[in-house]
């Protein structure tokens, strides 16, 4: 089969500092529809065009931030597949329990080098889109219900030895390069976005001191007039705004960072080009990165909160 | 490694009734680069945005359609690898020398039973895409000469016994169904979406009494105002149009379907989701096809065009 | 001042076969804003951005059409002065009483040689846009219920005599003529597009044999994505499509023609150029309209419909 | 007539550090035809589907900015009204012979009490938008060189005593005020922006204490992704850029500032509503400008250099 192993983000559980902000900012700002509440109290969301039952849960802690991120694979086997080769390689899994998120199956947990927590999981349960079963409309009402991303799509972590985490997600994940940024001195690598697919990144990360820190997840949209009603939908409902409606330099995608209520950042972006393992990983200097047009393309300026401000 | 196996869709070659008019309007109207032309006539082109050196190859002949469709592979391990799985399926295969088509390894061919031939190859010279090596530009002028798609995307094939051809593209090569329209019986498949990849088509097959037959080569554009920009090129240019603009029900694509000078139609076409290998096809029927929008979602008929005219 | 005279298209009152069919089109489908119904059973709507109480009026009649076409006056002053200069040019007058309408004030009547009953008023109740009366947001929840026009923009009449017609505009009410569709044998205009703004249009004619023909009620949408979206609803609602989603090479604009429930048709389209009295009105000729693509730039021909289907 | 007085903004005279870098980034990156040099140096521009033979001027000199704002009016007796209706008013006016600016008649001139010189005029040479006479393209090959606006459309100045500048352009020149933002104590305007015609505006005022200032000289786009489009080409080009692409929440225009190469702050934007007579003026408070996403609504934030970087 052409795409095995890891097959897409599957889930990221984000803390909020006040539930019912963050119901209220995930549901009816961002747009995303609420599937369940469990008794821990979690709550459960997924982009209206998502299948699975959910791609975002929050729970509310005293410290905002990413308690983790999950990877779905394509079944059992390649999940069991994965955690003996995670162990192989030296890393420590464990599992948590089906049923312990709601509709989802059995996950195999492993911190990466960079402090943040990975899932891995093979099911959760399909609950559609809301299509009909024979001859489906392109979209439904929830399209227009807030910002209405089409899905959760990938994050940017920020973290120490980062090369140590894509070496990971390369040889044991079987994640690609597509896009890079050295470091100041051209000797190593400041940021790493990698891709398990055809999408320009699935996940990404920028070396960082602190571990397990989150600078964004990111929601994709159908187009740039989407991103123009999305910074719209920020300003009717006092979204502070980051950075954006701009295009960034690396991946191409068109976005906006802004933050939730309770300072996590999330990005809300369209486009990026196709990837395949055959393309060379493109490369950005430092100086690209700011100067250069790598994360903001209209203003070419490393903005002080983009290396500084995360949770 | 996620993605392996079939890669993508590598290059189609098309016969054209006179040459030059073919080079005037795949270079200068639908806007491909020209790469190259070999002692055997024939003319190569690349989409700016792909990086190998041809997708699209003409020849001048007495009669319209395709020649081959061919599939790039990972490595020619790979290569190796499904020449023997579709020997052992029972399908003859042959070897093209490296060579024989400009900048392009060795090329393993077989006739799929709808009558097309198709072929994989591992290597074809990487020309990239005009990027600067360091911070590239997300673009540069040939995006704008001509219609100037991205890549040349997927083709549509008519010709009899499409299961046969689906059960190798699925069980042999990988592939896997995405969508498909049923017969008026219900009872079997007219038409079929297969990918190798997220996207949401790579080939695509209507079943039809005579073989070998083209329906269209489809090219990939940013947005719909590229679409719309699109028909405008055509117009100035007095490329005949068959369907659209018009969003497909089939993929969600937004779409242009029109015809070379010698007839060959291609589409130019943006949008459509991201599949995956857990994601149900969806099915439509006969009726969906037409009065359904599959076809045409806004005028939602089966034009005549579609089942009639092919190469 | 530099805008007097006729300000704009005002009100349409338009005939539908079956009321809460056309309650149901206009207001669900449409996505017109209902603001009332008066004692004779008409409906009254406006689209979500225009500030005057209403702009189409719909009544239960046995046939299909349109029973007069209005446009708003800049004062009472210039009231008078247009009913007498109408009655000076020849041509009778009569006065609707203020309230006739809801929020309407009086109205002044003449007939067109083309067999069109035109009204002219000043005052319409201002009910504004529901934006806030300091630092409005750009647009509200109604902006994306149903298709949510912009505003009602312009009409397209069938009837005899048009170059009558087009004289009263021009000389009496102040109007320009914009583009213009000569006859086959070049001598005279088969069509006309007349402005009393820098819009492209605010009224044309298309010569007809039958008196005090509709061929469609304009409405304005803000961009190309928003005419995808307009044809996807109106997919999704059953909206039988007559041309479109294209470009008019008349005027620029990117459009629909589609029908309500009772056979009127309607336009939803976006842009074309803004216009001034020193400009040139533009010449098509009668092949121009069909094959040159004045009426359909992508499929660049003249469609049957056009010039046989009107109400 | 419907649309007489001032029919829209004529041409503008630009001073630049250095011609030949001006005419580099009007020409090629702004993407302005070029239509002629005089023997004062000076070297007139069109936007690609103005019709007159200039709109913008640009002359080489020791400091930025402005030299005149000029608007054409409908005719000769229309511009001799306003030379005594300035002069009964109580403004000087003088004349520039016919022939002074290339292809231009006579210009009234007169002074604002804001410090800036206005022009009017009544004859500029049409030369067209090298549409075919007959059944025209929609666009052509200058459409797409460089950033390419449609026209010169709207000036923003700053100077003192803005509320007589408004007086007089209202009161003699038929402008009406569309918006309007009030000062902090909301006892006065700080800024102003008047329309001629159905467009949100065509000359804006920002109260200043320096005379004769420039804050952009704007140009028109078709769409939000022409806007995206010329972030790339001013990114490409090293065009710095002041702010966006953002919407304006006055007007609703999509926009960005980015600045020329001799200091000039120039507008690439698209959108905003259509404005009539009998509209009442929008208001705005200063902490709507800022906060409230008048400047900027993605942001809602008074950018530093909007109320001071001026040239």
């Amino acid at each position: 089969m052409a795409i095995q192993g890891v097959l897409r983000p599957g889930h990221a559980q984000i803390r909020v500092l006040n539930l019912e902000q963050g119901v209220h900012f995930y549901r009816d700002v961002l747009g995303l529809l609420e599937t369940g509440r469990d008794d821990q109290g979690r709550v459960y969301f997924k982009a209206w065009d998502e299948q699975d039952h959910n791609s975002v849960v929050i729970r509310e802690a005293d410290r905002a931030g990413i308690d983790f991120f999950a990877f779905k694979v394509l079944d059992n086997d390649t999940l069991l597949h994965f955690e003996r080769a995670l162990n192989d390689y030296g890393l420590e899994t464990s599992r948590m329990p089906a049923g312990e998120m709601l509709e989802t199956g059995e996950r195999v947990r492993f911190t990466l080098p960079t402090g943040h927590l990975i899932e891995l999981y093979a099911d959760k349960t399909w609950v559609g889109n809301d299509s009909a079963e024979l001859n489906p409309a392109p979209w439904n009402a929830n399209a227009e219900k807030g910002i209405a991303p089409i899905r959760m799509d990938h994050c940017l972590l920020y973290g120490p030895d980062t090369a140590a985490a894509k070496k990971i997600l390369i040889e044991v994940l079987g994640f690609q390069l597509v896009e890079r940024t050295l470091t100041p001195d051209r000797e190593g690598e400041i940021a790493l976005w990698l891709s398990c697919s055809n999408k320009a990144h699935d996940i990404a990360f920028v070396e960082h001191s602190e571990p397990g820190k989150l600078h964004h997840v990111a929601f994709q949209l159908e187009s740039w007039e989407k991103v123009l009603r999305a910074a719209d939908i920020m300003a009717m409902n006092d979204v502070p705004v980051d950075i954006g409606p701009t295009r960034h330099g690396i991946t191409r995608g068109c976005t906006i960072y802004a933050w939730d209520p309770s300072g996590n950042r999330f990005e809300t972006f369209m486009g990026g080009y196709q990837t395949y393992p055959d393309h060379k990983p493109i490369t950005w200097t430092f100086e690209g990165l700011g100067e250069g047009g790598g994360l903001d393309y209209a203003h070419r300026k490393l903005h002080d909160t983009f290396l500084t401000v995360v949770t």
